[in-house]
């Protein structure tokens, strides 16, 4: 741990590289005279930066509804405490209720508002699951990332282990090491498809550890789980008595073989906390929308000091404006397929430019086709190459000569790898794809 | 601390009491059958609740054309580097800088509202400062509420310990109780207009003491302080080599002698870090916008290594929407003295409403007329009453009795005291007020 010190008191800073700073890095190495073409980004995860992606007009349409109404720029209440939560789950009483109390309009509106969008997404997940969620299930966040940290932060205790992918993303490890939870890696094998290395996990794995982490559909892999793997993960994660976090933050963004399975599916099996929000399959992730979902059946999570402690833990946290809040039953309702389709075809179509292309490059080796997400890893063979010692330096080399941001591995965890975000218009993709191949030509040894 | 488990796992729950669990449970123990009159609640200090308070149309306005131009529906980027975020101070370099690299037109539109709206905040609250702020000194956050905890989790560190104003507001100790800072309260004086106990913080403050909390306008007393007591303030802070955390989500809702001045004010004696945001004085608290500034003309919080932890921190924080954080500027810029002066002048009214009523109840004492923020403390004189045991006590029954809501001073630090939020249409206020003190002579000892 590097140290930074406040009127002389030391404090920790945890070492991790993040994706925003190392994409910083690049862009600012690049040569402020070099302008005969333009920067091309396949770095970040945010398809809003390409014009092809854009999100509804439901979504804007619902947001502005819930805005101009004048009624939610209060506080979004947390629900209080569990037995009222259980009270107000059947809404024909709760409205009786509120009647009779005279509860102020608004006041009243908001709390109906509160449970009402948490339902909307407990019945949205709902339909891909054997059993109902209820809105005693749903937390909201602000964004995935608030997700992630409620979630090890309310595992978070002295001597605590978590276990995290590798390759995987960087803000787990962040977290990890703001919370004072330990972080042990598993594998996850490129020539089977990214599918995880069970046996590691059982080898990781002991009395203090408290979860392990699923991401599915795969950032930064691109790849889609099949229910039998899941099915054996749940098990796995039974059998060492540890939870499953399935960060499902690309949910049905599947264009592959597998169908998109949640991991509360299983939740028969293994208590799952279930991490998504609107970001990626509504194409918003600056609307900073997301949940934290107890898929549990067997009710562990209804243990009221674990809801207590989850609520206080809400009472300190910012969570997103309540107009959006008040948005989401509209937007989960009235959004058709026709938008999720158009989506995942030009994240198909980018994904099949991407690999093809890919495989015209000697010294750039793609181990999986991505089926999912909007990211996929491929290897780099140094031994072709005369003059780059790593991918760090592959990337900053690139950035420079070519004006084209990539990802190097390192910042997802596996040196000597690249992470290329094909969530980019197709055209951009191709001039990108093609500087890289012309770079990585230039600097490929030259054989008698 | 009271323990949950999550498969076995013991997880220690903060034993706070929250404001909004006890309003909640105040809530629920009101007779759904007595539905004669109407439930006022003077428990929350949200004004939205009360339709005398409302935004001004610039703020909407701003936040509907940031939402419909569909420019801000991607991630807000961190600004990068310290050295990044210095280069891009002056605009005209980073707009020239941009054009040259032919920036995504939409990343770099990010960019640079980013900038814009941290630059917007910076010249807005320099208007009261001897110095001027910059973009370096702000922080956006989920709130007032996660600018506390920014705060508390910068500041934690093994054994570290906080000094807190008792009465207060709790949020604070349940900040430090999920942080690990260790809570140590100084008295708020209400015979010298709650002024801050100083010999008790320097009895208190040893090498372990990392900061000072001073809120002003106070919540829950509404006192101002004069700008020689946050001189002494910063003086004695100074003497201790402690920081001031200077929470002022009330800034500027003062309607009494002393004008507002921010802490800020005193930089060049101590190191501040100012909270804010656009909840109380814009009347938007549920639309999260929030501010962290380091008020620090000294340059300590330009030490890289600590910027670089605050920005890790913020990495792994959800934040606001980027098409909120995208208004600020605008509503910053656009709304009028003429708003700011309506709420005010409602303020007082209803302050003085709430101050004269009181007086003619035996059994409760105001040592303050208040002069700003939302809320006040009055001082209940159990010996007068029958059968009331405490402050919980007459909260609960006074629900019960008159369906009226007031939040028991045990929930804010001071046993047998109450906190009145004033915030409230006059006419409510004046009805509930006539409850409570038909309760109070309901309930009065009979002497002969």
């Amino acid at each position: 741990m590097e140290n930074g010190t406040v009127n002389g008191y030391e404090m920790d800073t945890p070492k991790n590289i993040t994706i925003k700073g190392i994409l910083s890095l690049l862009m600012e190495s690049i040569d402020e005279n070099n302008h005969s073409r333009s920067v091309i980004s396949l770095g970040m995860g945010d398809p809003t930066a390409h014009s092809c992606f854009h999100t509804t007009h439901v979504a804007p349409e619902a947001v502005v509804d819930a805005l101009q109404s004048g009624k939610f720029n209060g506080y979004a209440p947390t629900v209080g405490l569990p037995q009222t939560r259980r009270q107000f789950i059947n809404f024909h009483s709760f409205y009786f209720l509120a009647f009779q109390l005279n509860i102020d309009f608004i006041s009243f509106h908001l709390i109906t508002i509160c449970l009402l969008f948490c339902r909307a997404i407990a019945e949205h997940l709902s339909r891909d699951l054997p059993y109902k969620l209820s809105s005693d299930d749903v937390f909201i966040t602000s964004g995935c990332t608030q997700a992630i940290d409620v979630a090890l932060a309310m595992l978070a205790r002295p001597g605590a282990n978590i276990l995290l992918p590798r390759p995987g993303f960087p803000i787990y490890e962040l977290c990890a090491a703001f919370r004072h939870l330990e972080v042990r890696h598993f594998d996850l094998l490129p020539e089977k498809g990214w599918e995880v290395d069970l046996d590691t996990i059982e080898a990781l794995a002991d009395q203090n550890t408290v979860a392990v982490v699923i991401i599915n559909p795969g950032n930064p892999c691109g790849n889609v789980y099949s229910y039998q793997h899941l099915k054996k993960i749940a098990e796995t994660a039974e059998k060492l008595k540890v939870l499953v976090i399935a960060d499902e933050v690309y949910g049905h963004l599947v264009f592959g073989r597998n169908p998109f399975v949640p991991m509360g599916v299983f939740g028969s099996i293994v208590p799952v906390l279930t991490l998504g929000s609107l970001s990626k399959r509504w194409i918003v992730p600056g609307w900073r929308l997301g949940w934290f979902v107890t898929s549990d059946p067997s009710g562990m999570f209804r243990n009221p000091k674990v809801v207590e402690r989850i609520k206080k833990y809400f009472d300190i946290l910012g969570g997103p404006a309540t107009f959006i809040q008040a948005a989401v039953p509209g937007i989960l309702e009235l959004t058709d397929e026709v938008f999720f389709k158009k989506t995942i075809n030009i994240l198909k179509e980018s994904s099949d430019i991407c690999f093809d292309r890919l495989k015209e490059i000697p010294c750039i080796s793609c181990p999986y086709k991505p089926e999912g997400s909007m990211a996929m890893m491929m290897k780099l063979n140094l031994s072709l190459l005369e003059d780059i010692s790593d991918d760090i330096d592959f990337c900053f080399k690139l950035a420079r000569e070519e004006l084209v941001i990539i990802l190097p591995g390192t910042a997802v965890g596996l040196k000597n790898w690249l992470r290329i975000t094909f969530a980019a218009d197709p055209v951009a993709l191709e001039e990108a794809l093609g500087r890289v191949k012309s770079f990585c030509l230039r600097h490929s040894k030259q054989f008698e």
